[in-house]
């Protein structure tokens, strides 16, 4: 294909100067093809015909258009150095930036995987792209560029396909600050905790992922690791690649291991919405500041005060599903739950039982120093979360499948799950969000957009009874801070009607 | 009742050779209250008008007739010294001895607790009696003697109520010698294994018994102990005084202790026979030969060839009542469940979760050096299995509450369980059987009582399906001996209508 396609961009590069065109007719598309005549090379000579990307020039078939608008604006105002498109950038008005940004979104270009990496730095990489380097608070880059690393909403740009020298040189500049950080400083802060062979391992998988392939680690040959009796405080759970030694055992734990990475896919007759366990259980259940899985499972059973009875690890996770996942509970003895029991207890192997990590849950916050306000928390929320999870909270979907999790809405969890209450979502919040620049958020923070977060339309809690008012009596009126009942924005959250009717006005804009 | 007792006494003592009495027309109420003329002291003038017993002098109102004839034949013979009974024994004949043991067998005399011993030596009497020392191997006076101290069967007397100093002189004589062993000589074994502080404590709760009293051990003030992690192969579980601190979940374990050492009260509607769990885990789950309960909770969940699937420890518990109680599997969620997991794990707290211990289960067999044999078995069921588990392998009972488990018959475990296994049987014999005496029977005389046990009638296999022909083929060709479907003495195993026959030609003998 390389063979084809450069022969034609160099013949596009000859007529750059002799097809004529007018610029105020133009199409995106034309523009993109010609450029504008004694004014504008066309993008094409550099991108490729198909906007497939030409190394060094990237790909910019299927790029989000705001965030190509973003970094043509970045280029003409010289936050992006680039000698090219600097210069070019300053050439387009704003028109034809749109114009341009919109076909190169729509464009379908075939994938061009680039690099010669061994496989030793693919599977680095990756580990990298799809798991992440959460020792260093590095979250998996699919998190947010996709499974596919294909974007995962306005602001992130897929990855796939990019030359790889391409997404070496940015990588880089994030790193050095020659480019600037993107939102939130994300991209500075990541490469900044990466070495420049973790670098360009990332860079190398990503540019060698075909079209339609997940970005997927492989599990690594068999581990030397044996299961060991390990100090609760200083826990580390088996590697991948030490799975249990009987098959079915084995088994089992890659099956809830599935499952818990993608719950709606893995376990679709008990979800009811789009999200999965790692969306709250970061790293898999393995991070310690996000409620590990492996910390639950050696206090089991045991008292919960929420629905007053004792509950075994099996009620646990089923409760996960009926609230968090707004679904209903799978079965003790079904092949779900006992898979993701088996993960949990595999993620445990070596703790001592009945005794309680320190890092069970996640750090508690103390109370506020102003009660939890809920339009101040609109304003961090915007400035902070928007990014992924959008301006109504439903977060970003590809190929049908969530990328950035919905914290509101139909996608979201229900009024029953935990993390509805709003002490758990600034404890929640302050210890792991924004996703990999954890910290950044003062506990104030936290708690008042924990606050808007939470005073935002969700399903029904499944405890439902008579009424709104009678339920929130039942079951929520423990929590200091509550707003099930409560009429916010002429909404009464939690009342029936009240998530339709807000659905009907903002619907999901992340499903594609 | 002392002081009214005593002068009745002595003034029966006064009429000793004064009242004229006819042997021959006799009863054994009479020869007891009265004596024979010129030749025979009445018994009541020393063990009390009503057989209620004066110390030093025995109660005898309720001891199993036969254990009271051989008590005789044994003064008779010299084997038991006594400078009283020795002569009395050889004054009576055959049939004045049985006719005065059946009456004293059904005498109802009102319990007369004596003794003064301190709350603590109390304490340390109840810790012998309702659970042993199994540490040195020995197992609770009230598992032969039955929970009330009433009694176990017809070899087995009842100690309830007896006189401390007639109690501890017996135990003293077994541990020296002056007194047989009793059967398989399990007295002399259980007392040289106590020091005299801890014979005195055991014969002073029991005399402190009153009627209708369970042998019960208080469970001590609140421990110092605290969890912590702990070897599996030097594990010891939590003493009972070191309940979780939450006062629910020390509810649960409290319950599934319960259910534990008596399912058919605590779970009835989950039990089909008069079994245990603590029949078989013998020391209420802890001792490390009879397959202890906290070897198991680090292990689950994992695959079992049994059902072919994953099994969490919910459905391994399950699956010991719906096979080895004959019942039905307990729901996941259901109280009974739940604390008998929750007691589990107590039981388990610090042992390293994933890492099976190697008390798991018990020590395996070697395979036999002669094929099992159910004759041979026979007899080595005769000699040392009958006196407590009855010729008919049914046990007995107390006041319909089982005291010997049942080994085979409608009360005991089916066609499914584990145990049915002749393998399983013979490891679990070797290592634990007689109760109290492991380790006196051969790995052959192991497998050959396994095999005559196991080719008993019992209840049916739950899964049952079509024949019992297709049953085995399903469910029983894997294992090396196996008697299910096969026809002996007449009856095939397993097949419809089997164990009916049998139980009407055996009657329980044990129930009253």
């Amino acid at each position: 294909m390389r063979t084809l396609i450069e022969p034609i961009a160099v013949t596009i590069l000859g007529f750059m100067y002799v097809v004529p065109a007018h610029a105020a007719a133009m199409s995106g598309k034309q523009i993109y093809a010609q450029g504008v005549a004694d004014k504008l090379a066309p993008c094409a000579s550099c991108h490729g015909a198909r906007a497939e990307g030409v190394a060094p020039s990237p790909r910019l078939a299927g790029l989000p258009a705001a965030y190509v608008v973003e970094q043509m604006q970045a280029y003409a105002k010289g936050r992006r150095p680039n000698a090219v498109m600097q210069d070019i950038a300053k050439l387009m008005d704003a028109d034809q930036t749109s114009m341009v940004a919109d076909y190169v979104a729509s464009a379908a270009a075939p994938f061009l995987p680039t690099g010669k990496s061994s496989a030793d730095v693919l599977a680095a990489g990756a580990r990298l792209v799809a798991i992440g380097k959460w020792s260093a608070g590095v979250p998996a880059c699919r998190d947010c560029h996709g499974p596919e690393l294909r974007g995962g909403g306005p602001a992130l740009p897929g990855l796939a396909g990019q030359p790889e020298t391409y997404l070496l040189d940015q990588l880089k500049a994030f790193r050095s600050g020659t480019r600037p950080g993107g939102p939130l400083g994300l991209m500075a802060r990541i490469a900044a905790k990466l070495d420049s062979s973790e670098l360009q391992a990332a860079a190398a998988y990503a540019a060698a992922l075909r079209e339609g392939q997940a970005a997927e680690a492989p599990r690594g040959a068999k581990s030397t690791w044996q299961p060991h009796a390990q100090d609760p405080d200083r826990f580390e759970p088996p590697p991948e690649s030490a799975l249990p030694t009987n098959a079915e055992d084995a088994k089992a734990v890659l099956l809830g291991e599935k499952i818990f990475d993608n719950t709606p896919k893995y376990a679709a007759q008990y979800t009811g919405n789009t999200l999965s366990c790692r969306n709250c259980h970061t790293d898999r259940g393995r991070n310690p500041r996000s409620a590990p899985l492996w910390a639950a499972a050696p206090q089991y059973p045991m008292y919960r005060s929420k629905n007053r009875t004792m509950n075994s690890l099996e009620m646990r996770i089923a409760d996960c599903f009926r609230y968090s996942q707004n679904g209903r509970s799978p079965p003790a003895d079904s092949p779900e739950l006992l898979a993701l029991m088996t993960y949990a207890n595999w993620l445990s192997t070596g703790l001592p039982i009945g005794i309680k990590p320190k890092a069970s849950g996640y750090p508690a916050l103390g109370k506020p120093a102003q009660l939890p306000d809920r339009r101040r928390g609109a304003a961090v929320y915007a400035a902070n979360c928007t990014v992924c999870h959008g301006a109504t909270g439903q977060g970003s979907a590809f190929a049908g499948a969530q990328v950035i999790p919905a914290l509101w809405g139909p996608q979201s969890y229900n009024w029953g799950a935990g993390m509805h209450s709003i002490d758990n979502a600034a404890a929640y919040i302050h210890a792991n969000m924004p996703h990999g620049a954890a910290g950044t958020l003062s506990e104030q923070q936290a708690w008042d957009v924990a606050a808007w977060v939470n005073s935002q339309p969700r399903p029904q809690d499944p405890r439902f009874t008579e009424s709104v008012q009678k339920t929130r009596e039942l079951y929520h009126k423990q929590h200091a801070y509550e707003y099930y009942g409560e009429t916010v924005d002429g909404l009464t959250l939690g009342a029936p009607g009240t998530l339709e009717t807000w659905s009907k006005k903002n619907p999901n804009p992340a499903r594609r």
